[in-house]
């Protein structure tokens, strides 16, 4: 049995989890990791997505309650959109999401709650456009 | 319409809010902020407990959901207690909330996590104890 | 009493309040908030302004002074523009100002003092232009 | 003119400074760092309060305004002590102090001033007894 | 080949890691984690130790390094006495440790860097007790 | 022997630590913190760089370690740029850049990590291309 043989179902894991949570073209804006540094670009896949997220003790829509949260709270701004939208992929409403942005301004103050929000305005706005095309 | 008057409805609000989420001694606990500052006090119940939490667009649950979350993310782990008794009174299981704690280790490092753990272990073992007493 | 009513007031302050604070233009680009969501907007308002800033315990210019520190220490650069702008509009100096920020170096590290000064830098030519061209 | 000599200068603000801000019995506690580490006990007194705290910029008061926000919205709350005592001392009233504190739950969230009341409350009694005792 | 299989090499590389930096008493103090979560325990043999630590791309001292400033910064500072004993057994001396956080006062702030300091001069008070003992 | 005299001296190591670390060009964008504090510049230049770095118990290349872990836990990713390119400069390869962000993924999340490798891998481009240039 050897290592590459052994990373390959993790990776594989991630790899279905991230394709659930993210649509192509957020993930092609993921992989410029990839040419950086394989090993990060791995170990997202690998331990973020096919170890942290792939275990079926929660749902994803409960894992992206806490996704939202520990990224508001620490005001890592960047990574919020894509997971904004994969949140509303995994089935949490607008309504859900501002209620979570809403519930933090208590216990990360309003700065990062109001930040939060603006991004949410322009990410909603983009997933009803996209969706209204696809129809 | 006078001022007090009208803080005595978000006051109650918070006040029922508070007995759902935390039991007596606990609340006992909190109340040495009220000597210190009747003003902050009362922010606390009537806008933390009762306008955040007091909105029905979450359940309880869910917004434990963000609030272990964020207190987590920050480094807040004197809060952190009394919030996993609530997080266990209003429904969540012990596997939801090591699951919650697992998913910050992606998202805030492990040290806090670990942090967390190990008050999340203390604290059940106190709840399971008190709810085999009550019985 | 109805709930609308009781809110109105509290509203009211808030909005005195942030006349006080920031320009109408400033204001105008705060509300996209309001069309986000306007329960987060209510609580801005209402709590924030309304009851943070309303209390006549400190002055608005004692009030800035915690908030711009606040923002630094937890490198909310995006917020500190609005407050930069509301701090000189109260009657904080310039030099103030750039005190304010220096403090910040030995208590939350050079990194965001210089972020914060790059940006009180911005602020201060483009009010002096302002008030310059209203003569 | 050797290195030696010219520290000599700004050491002597430095203790100046600590002099009028913090109680001989707080100092003696703070010493500890100079048996662990000079340099970095020099650099506090020399840069921190022979420099920072010793420019005539802004008053001790205002400085304290700063340094206690800066405190608190990190949770720095064991640097936190020492400060609200030299607070009191260089003017600041409980009401103000207990204000700063509530100014930061809009700003910080409502974990870190609740924990950072709690410490005033007990800061407030003790250098009460303390006053009263000196009588 | 089955999942139990898979883990256990990266496992027994994240136990030899742990023995090369951690005192058989300290692992005892860590392990409680294992009682609480199983999977945490797991993710922090497995991937912290097994995968971050023992690339070979740094040695054990230069991640100490990042370790110990990652610590400092966000004041996790219950997780950084193990990693004060760690870096000592890989070789850090004293003066490196004491370097490393007064280099933190410039980008974390002086209250994280004396923090730091009280708690480095027990460990190494300690480290030397039990290093005269053995001999 | 007066204070401007004083100030000289290490005002003078700083400039040459800031020689060092930085490119000219690199050097004239830091420039415009002189036009709005000149304090604050001197603080940089004289506390930052002329006692800080210019202790000569860690290597520079050892002080970058400390640096860029202490920029990227805490989000200071405006000035993480320039301490990329010093890194580099001052000898890290860039597999012990990407390393030391990889390793930050354990201790202040991968959010974090992520986006100090895209900035990373930027640099890396520029860097190569001004060197290729410069032969």
């Amino acid at each position: 049995m050897d290592i590459t043989e052994r990373s390959t179902q993790r990776f594989e894991n991630g790899t279905d989890v991230m394709n659930e949570l993210f649509p192509e073209e957020v993930q092609v804006g993921m992989r410029y990791i990839k040419e950086i540094s394989p090993d990060l670009w791995n170990m997202i896949v690998s331990f973020g997505f096919g170890e942290l997220y792939a275990k079926n003790t929660l749902t994803m829509a409960q894992r992206e309650y806490v996704t939202l949260t520990a990224l508001i709270t620490q005001g890592a701004f960047d990574q919020l959109r894509p997971h904004l939208y994969a949140s509303l992929r995994v089935g949490l409403t607008q309504q859900e999401i501002t209620e979570i942005i809403i519930q933090c301004t208590g216990y990360a103050g309003f700065p990062k709650a109001v930040h939060a929000m603006g991004i949410a305005g322009e990410v909603f706005k983009n997933y009803e456009a996209e969706n209204a095309e696809s129809k």
